[in-house]
């Protein structure tokens, strides 16, 4: 019986062919001589009809049960008017089946095959194989899928060449925790999984490649997140020759082919906005802004430096800022209690309390109303571009604690109110013009902002000279923003040693342990690397995305869980002693 | 200055165009008021002229040097008559320059940037970005690429679903050592890297997605040979309700697509003939037959059990064989010590010694002919179809010790005599009916012949079942070979609890080591797993046939060498305490 169409294919169009279908028992309603069963595979769900002319086919439906796997023949005929099922593509049409077999039997599985079905995360991932059967689950992975398909068309009719690099590399500083991996041949030494192929990529444009394209693994041994997994996908993008503008030009380009091959969605790139770092830190406090929100920050620093509410105006004599957003319709949304709990979120973001005013038809109010006279609360709703019924709220005290605080509340009230513009569904936004460095209070030094071999601005250069400030610097860098979400971040690359030197330096590192930790890459530098930039962009985050997911999981066949553990296998799991000694390990608690 | 074409596309269609170019400077010859440079970029050379007409141009080039990285503006010119190169592409023209920049400079590198250049292997590996400049490599890497470029292509249209599996994965036994990662989570614990996505992919039959293809990376912790790494790539697929024949057939189907894309031959898969294995043993002596060559192993056994040549009837009365081939034209080409060196080699198969005779007119002549007489002689030379001429290499004694010498002889003395079929370069053939179980001398054991999840024939169940003899059992896996490769293995795979268990059995698993193993998978066929089968085709050695070359590592961008080690980078290498510390493993070595 071989298969001649999918059953979740077969509509009017199929009326009256004979065809035979493979999948699962979604459904079986037995009535005796009438057998009913919901025949499912991945492209979707086809009735079939058992009865008692086709004695027995009927014979094998009565043994059929849920998720036993099944091959029928049949005739497609129209379904009885008062059974036509609007909801699915076949539901207007039954197969007739003149014969059957079963093909494999299933136990009760621990959870109905369903989408939306109430069942423990951690059994979902121990069943995964069940789980994804699931609609859902099985358009989540073909999206997936069709990104990767997209790209690799768009970067082979882009000459690009598709090149892979080691995932048994070299440990390297300067980045996340690494994963391990021991060497048999030389026990005590170790492999590291990459966390990025930058350095290879780097090495690729100084072996003359030109364009690099590569889907890439990636590793980082941190804990885990919503949208961080011990493994991740990055599509990675290497060419040398071209400028930050003709590179964010060609990822505009790739973007628009691919919203139109996943989710057929005209994108205007032109629309796309740039905006610098700085900009989008002061008009949304944050570098990776949600344009689909349309009320912004905006800085009252000016307005209240001489308030009579104290909190305002010392805040600004201390050296910080006051900023505020105004919420639409925001007044009669929010109860006392409602910003209460808006407050006491906030304080992980070292916030200390939340102020805010109700805008109504005759100024403000709430409780620190009264510190505003008529003139003052005028100019405080102007500032902020108040109307009537708008929510406003403050943040008051150092710029990055007030920028994180409303950047949060922007998005968090945006939910809240649904106030996320649905006709813009995908607000793309290119954030340019970083700074070189940032401080990292992990670390209580200074980082790369993107990564040590980040180009600084060309007017910018002296800053990494003795006797100058390097983290006044900027870089040539730039972020590929989608509704809120980090999709990818490029930069053009450093390509000559001295400038290389210099920027190792000014993270710290000796000459000595520069050259130990990136020599292969200073060396090559000395023998002709071209100018080169490029991108990654995150296949997993975007997956997550143009499938309307909120968790990278969904988009993931086998993830792991928040401990970095794979509940089906078990990974990772003890290892026998045979294995440990042959690369030389002792692991206490393995005895 | 932005590029406006490749150095190495420049031809006659150019003429009288101004064109900028960036790239490398392959060669500089300097006659004072004229200067000539070839410019080399990924597709090729072109020729730039400086002269007065341009002073400032000229006085770059003064400065240019092997390596520098350059930019140019220029006319393209015909080239004297004199001085036209029909080796290369833009040999007809040159390109006049106007205007010069250099981009980047270098210091004289370790070796000459060409193809065949004579330099140490390790000291190319070190400075691999250097060696990746050569054509030779540039190709190669293009080869490999457009090969990935065409799986993706044909596995996209032929629906198949593109689906990452982990690389943080579970180590399992029946396989080749593991590569492991120690877990910070739960120390003492590690995952494995995969060495194939075996596992994963039945497993995603099971969860539905029907059509399964992935280029996946593979790991094997084994000691190194000319065509083995650490890490390769595998080209990936899965199907559920196809037969073996169905999939070959799609197999023959991405290939000849594939033979199309990347090396422009039209493959006629109606002629890649079927072996069985036993077949392919006993005319080839190898289950990877290279069919360019037309003689054949012939089995005299019968005909010489009664010789008067002791070492052949012996042979055969102690159980053995004695089988020969006919060299066509060996018989001139073959001296006495040339043969002692043959003898020599194949000790390491465990030959004893290697009989031979040569075919005249006259019969039979050498050191073993007196042995027979004429009868026997003819009875000889029609049992291995010889010609006069040939040498006759004969191998007596237990079976597969025969099969390795004369699979080896007659391979080298095809390429001795150069007796490989140029008519026929792309030699394909299926080996199909391989035995379930081989016997290992290394693990002095019976072992899957392909892997423990090997579907046997239905005829060959019951061999499973108590009290019989599993190894009698023949599977449903398939091989495809190309010119004496393996390229690729596949299978039906078992999607039965009771078939598998059975197996693991005959494996020598108890029931508890089999469920600590592979309980998930065990677990998963008891929820409805369809029939399905599958192939994988190594990347590696596929693109190094195409690319006609005769090593992997002329096909992977950043190899490791024969200890594993990646001379470039250094990788493996010691790490911090603190990152051992944070895995709980103590390292012995590493204090």
């Amino acid at each position: 019986m071989k298969r001649t169409t999918y059953a979740g294919l077969i509509d009017e169009s199929y009326l009256d062919q004979t065809v035979t279908l493979s999948g699962w028992v979604q459904k079986r309603r037995d009535f005796g001589d009438l057998i009913f069963v919901d025949l499912r595979d991945r492209e979707g769900i086809v009735q079939l009809t058992f009865n008692a002319t086709n004695q027995s086919a009927l014979t094998v439906a009565e043994d059929m049960r849920s998720e036993y796997v099944v091959a029928v023949t049949g005739k497609v005929i129209k379904r009885d008017a008062s059974q036509i099922n609007d909801k699915i593509k076949s539901g207007a049409v039954e197969v007739d089946v003149t014969s059957a077999k079963i093909l494999a039997t299933s136990k009760t599985p621990p959870f109905y095959i369903e989408d939306n079905v109430n069942a423990n995360e951690e059994l979902k991932l121990q069943y995964r194989y069940l789980d994804l059967r699931r609609p859902e689950m099985q358009k989540n992975l073909r999206v997936r899928s069709k990104i990767m398909s997209s790209a690799m068309h768009f970067m082979d009719t882009h000459d690009f060449i598709n090149i892979e690099t080691p995932i048994l590399a070299k440990s390297t500083p300067e980045g996340a925790r690494d994963y391990l991996v021991p060497s048999r041949v030389f026990p005590g030494s170790f492999y590291a999984l990459p966390q990025s192929p930058q350095l290879f990529k780097q090495l690729l444009m100084g072996a003359g490649f030109d364009r690099y394209f590569q889907i890439a693994r990636a590793f980082r041994d941190e804990d885990l997140r919503g949208d961080r997994q011990p493994e991740f996908t990055q599509m990675d993008v290497e060419t040398s020759f071209m400028t930050a503008d003709e590179i964010r030009e060609l990822v505009n380009e790739w973007v628009k082919a691919m919203m139109n091959d996943v989710v057929n969605f005209d994108l205007d790139t032109t629309t796309i906005p740039t905006l610098t770092w700085q900009e989008s830190m002061d008009r949304f406090g944050t570098d990776k802004p949600d344009l689909r929100i349309a009320y912004e920050i905006h800085d009252l620093s000016d307005t209240v430096s001489n308030s009579e509410f104290g909190v305002f105006a010392n805040a600004v004599k201390a050296g910080g800022v006051v900023k505020a957003i105004a919420v639409p319709g925001g007044a009669d949304h929010y109860s006392r209690k409602d910003i209460d709990k808006l407050a006491q979120y906030i304080e992980r973001f070292g916030a200390k309390g939340l102020a805010w005013l109700k805008v109504t038809d005759d100024g403000l109010t709430g409780p620190i109303a009264k510190f505003f006279k008529p003139e003052d609360s005028q100019a405080l709703i102007a500032g902020v571009g108040g109307q009537t019924g708008d929510l406003l709220l403050f943040g008051a005290g150092r710029n990055d604690v007030v920028s994180a605080t409303l950047d949060y509340l922007r998005r968090q009230t945006a939910a809240d109110l649904d106030l996320v513009d649905k006709t813009n569904p995908w607000a793309f936004a290119w954030i340019v013009d970083w700074p070189l460095f940032e401080y990292s209070e992990d670390f209580d030094r200074w980082i790369a902002a993107h990564h040590p071999f980040t180009m600084p601005n060309e007017e910018d250069l002296h800053y990494l000279d003795d006797g100058e400030d390097p983290h006044k610097a900027h870089a040539q860098s730039y972020d590929l923003v989608l509704n809120g979400y980090e999709l990818g971040s490029g930069s053009i690359r450093i390509h000559r040693m001295d400038i290389q030197e210099k920027m190792l330096k000014a993270l710290g590192f000796t000459p000595e342990k520069a050259h130990e930790a990136f020599g292969f890459l200073l060396e090559g530098m000395e023998f002709g690397f071209p100018p080169m930039g490029g991108i990654a962009l995150g296949l997993d985050r975007l997956a997550m995305l143009l499938a309307g997911q909120e968790n990278i999981r969904e988009v993931i066949a086998f993830p792991k869980n928040s401990r970095a553990t794979e509940p089906m296998t078990e990974a990772p799991t003890r290892v026998e002693t045979k294995q440990l000694n042959e690369l030389g390990l002792f692991v206490p608690e393995a005895e």
